[in-house]
């Protein structure tokens, strides 16, 4: 049986790390004020996004969110309508400290009124975002201001109640992040955040569609597919936090590969260490935060991805018809030059589609399966990114595809 | 961190509330025979629904679920034609004590035969109710008897084990709560239970379709949509539990606004407090129950509802066209007088759409986006209530829109 | 409050139970070489499936794995064509000890490359099974080796990650269990292994469709439908542990009947006691497994099941009109005739479709709701199988129907 000590041994030696990560995090916090609250903490990492900068008004940790469409690339070749905060989508994360005061500024940029709902946070009834409810919607074009003291810490949303069906399906949605006072329980030397998402695009157009409930056909890390998501970089040993936050209208469980985790953590803030559980796979509810912490001990490239296959490969018509055993590279080809978005699956399965000549996807799609690896094509396109563990790395810049120690890879057995 | 002693704290300060609760729910008591079991509880509150009152039989408590078609008005304007116990649906609650020998008469005035499950209740395996297996399937016009002894606590589910598919697709299903003979671990002043329903209702017919297994389009709380939710009244300080059930095909994760709370029991018990989580959305899978408990330390109006966008706002085809961008007000009018049951989206987003003159949704169908809040109109419509807390209430009647303190609200930034 | 001491008691009186496990077990024993490992155990037993043989090679214990297509009888008429391991799915569980080093020699007889990903197991980094990535992929027709320590306990996955979408959805998976090296912290009598499935066969076809995602009509435990799904047999007292592992796009919430159990085991082990969470229901996310624990204290035949109420029903269109309260059976009749595969659901709800003549399904379908009990239909067809719980038995074999005590059964209310 795995124990907390067990999993967690090596932590007394983190300390170099640590310094690492905050030598690394300091060109983050460069682009802020200093903090007036802790700094035991290092700055989290958003993968294909970034913190939102703050400017000290007197005693209040002052942020401003702009509501506005943003033109997102999901992957290269599409481009896609999003609303968002700052020009992105998500919205850039919110970083702050347990006991700070901070003044959010709202300014509203869209064709249709807005609010924003600090998930999660323990606000006054009066700063809660909820349009006709606690305050007025905010019109296009105003300015609000939200002001709070963060009298918690954890993982947050913030995301609008106000048409929400709408405007987050079209991408509205950010972390808020505010750290221990006292630090965490062990120091954390790398803190990923990642907003899972799911859109309908349907192939050949360009702007999602919120109506659509239960058929997605696009599921992304940060709004971006694989293999157009950041890697997760990390050194040997590091103890390593993950969290995931889900306004989608599907729960995505997400699996690690090489490593085993306890969830710490959800919106409602840490777990006990009594209630812990160990998993490799975290299932992430709609409308919830989870955060898994880990010490990275096994070297190497993992997949982290969620779990439901279709979630992982994208881009791909739900309504193809089943051609496992039918012949079909002759069908594909004329058919291809005929209804320009024709997608076929292959007679053997998929993996013959990058075979097919002569056959070309609707514009602004996703190539499908596109990536490679070290060892081939690595069939995956959508919710799918790499953990890379290295030993004694200097920087957590991509250190390229990791380098197996000769006679580890699986390969053709002896005869 | 959060901890339990805080999240609790001012417990101590409760027994005032205590006896306010106690006064209050006494109403409920009068529409029950006196109880041979523990009194130290108050009676739970099924909002919008209705606690079933018993007789004592010698030392039995005799309760009588009549199996029926009932009509329910979901919201105004949408009556439904489902099935249920009691002219009602969810059924009324049952309300017993562990230790208590209950006797349950059931008569099937169904077209159908139909049995009753006793959900998560450890019942001699010939009172279980699984028709063919267990027992006989009750044909229509027949009572059954079911006779046990309560061995156990906590918020479990009736429903049948016959065409159960059916049946519960059309509302047949209802609370059963064991209250535990020693009381609470911490005196509860409100109780609640909300049944988490999924509904397949054509827009402009009246009765829910069986078959339909992913695509839903009504969501409700206890057969309910907002605004015809009963809200949830609760003093300030009041320690709460709200009881979820769900017997559809989904998942429905529950957001709480203004407060975290910990999960304490599923239908398989208590949980031990080592093992509690805190959160802040409790996710509900099909065919479990989930209760939750806090204390409501903070005043104010906060919403409580399915974080599934789609579920709080109901009663859409999912396959209306993606307008998002097109200007189409012209066009929606001249469809609204060809297709009666035409609905648009608006080009901006859905804040426009009560703007749209010249349209009428197809009959029998919920008002999309239609309840009103002291700030103007709240744009929601499906699994949807509101908790209000208020300090030094003397009744749990409707008080009202909450106050806000002045300068406590969202509005406009100081230029 | 229903505690561990109470839940478990009785344990000490296990001995009894466990030799005649151990007995009977035996058997299953015969068909491995001898472990070099722990003993203490008893062998899992997979219904409607096998374990995988193994031989010693010096100190390692070597497995072979065969990929290649499959038929498999879901139930009696209904063949379908899927692909799997050793001519099953799922395929044979592999089954070893914490500490064994094992050698799993994986051939591929599929038509288009395959890998095995060793889901759940801490292994080195080019030992993970991701094509492309961490090894190449396994072309047709070649053997590659896996080889390993197993450094952990619990119930695993074995599964392609290559093509996965596909080949999961065509029944490539298996369970890897590996027992704990000092044996359980408390003795198990009877370990099971359930694998949920989802499949998209259209009625009258025979392969099935990986392209669908939200829309699967065949659910099974096991590559198998109630009625053909083997009981689980358990003598009164035996302590119980079910591991149920999930690869499909949905959670499978699985109740048991008249027990409660507790949690026991993720894919990322052993959960420490003081987190375990009673439940009746165990919900299932896609890419995990998950194992309850419980002493079968209750005597008698109880369903152990899917909650999601079409995923014990099946085969049927969710498109089928809805027909409540319609008389139909001349309509049906009539097209029957004209319509091969018409299926028609009845007037007053499911319960009167046995009785329509004139009416088949198509060809290669399941029957629905045909199972049969000592009291009559049972309305199932779907991820549905029992468990008999039975005192002093003294083999496993079916005992067939559970013999009630007079008087212990729901019948007409005395009048």
């Amino acid at each position: 049986m795995i124990t907390r000590r067990k999993l967690f041994s090596g932590a007394a030696a983190l300390i170099g790390a640590s310094s690492l990560a905050r030598r690394i995090a300091g060109g983050a916090q460069l682009m802020t004020s200093p903090s007036p609250g802790a700094t035991n903490y290092h700055p989290v990492v958003t993968p294909n996004g970034t913190t939102l900068p703050w400017v000290m008004k007197g005693s209040v940790k002052e942020f401003h969110l702009i509501a506005e469409p943003v033109k997102r690339e999901f992957a290269p070749g599409m481009m896609v309508n999003c609303w968002g905060y700052n020009g992105q989508t998500p919205g850039p994360t919110i970083e702050a400290v347990e006991g700070d005061r901070v003044r959010i500024l709202v300014t509203n940029k869209l064709a249709e009124p807005t609010s924003v709902h600090w998930h999660g946070i323990l606000t006054p009834n009066g700063m809660d975002g909820v349009g006709g409810l606690t305050q007025k919607h905010i019109p296009p074009g105003a300015t609000y201001a939200y002001e709070f003291t963060l009298r918690q810490n954890g993982v947050q949303m913030y995301h609008p109640h106000s048409d929400e069906m709408v405007q987050m399906a079209m991408g509205m949605e950010g972390f808020f992040v505010i750290h221990p006072r006292d630090g965490y329980p062990a120091p954390v030397d790398r803190h990923f955040l990642i907003f899972l998402q799911e859109w309908a695009i349907e192939p050949g157009t360009f702007t999602p569609n919120p109506n659509v409930m239960v058929d997605c056909n696009i599921f992304t890390f940060n709004s971006r597919v694989w293999p157009g998501t950041d890697p997760l970089i990390v050194r040997q040993s590091d103890r390593v936090r993950v969290g995931f936050a889900n306004l989608s209208m599907d729960g995505h469980p997400i699996h690690f590969h090489g490593h085993r985790w306890w969830l710490v953590e959800t919106d409602g803030g840490p777990i006990p260490k009594t209630a812990w559980v160990p998993q490799t796979t975290i299932d992430v509810p709609p409308g919830t935060t989870r955060t898994v912490e880990f010490v990275a001990d096994n070297p190497g490239d993992w997949p982290l991805h969620c779990h439901k296959n279709h979630h992982a490969m994208n881009a791909m018509s739900h309504a193809i018809s089943n051609l496992i055993g039918v012949n079909q590279k002759e069908v594909a080809q004329k058919l291809g030059k005929l209804v320009p978005g024709y997608m076929a699956m292959g007679e053997t399965g998929m993996h013959e589609m990058s075979e097919m000549s002569g056959m070309s996807g609707p514009r602004n799609t996703l190539p499908m399966m596109s990536g490679t690896g070290p060892f081939g094509p690595i069939a995956m396109g959508g919710m799918f990114t790499i953990l890379k563990v290295r030993e004694g790395i200097t920087t957590y810049d991509d250190p390229g595809w990791y380098q197996h120690p000769p006679g580890s890879v699986a390969g053709p057995a002896a005869t």
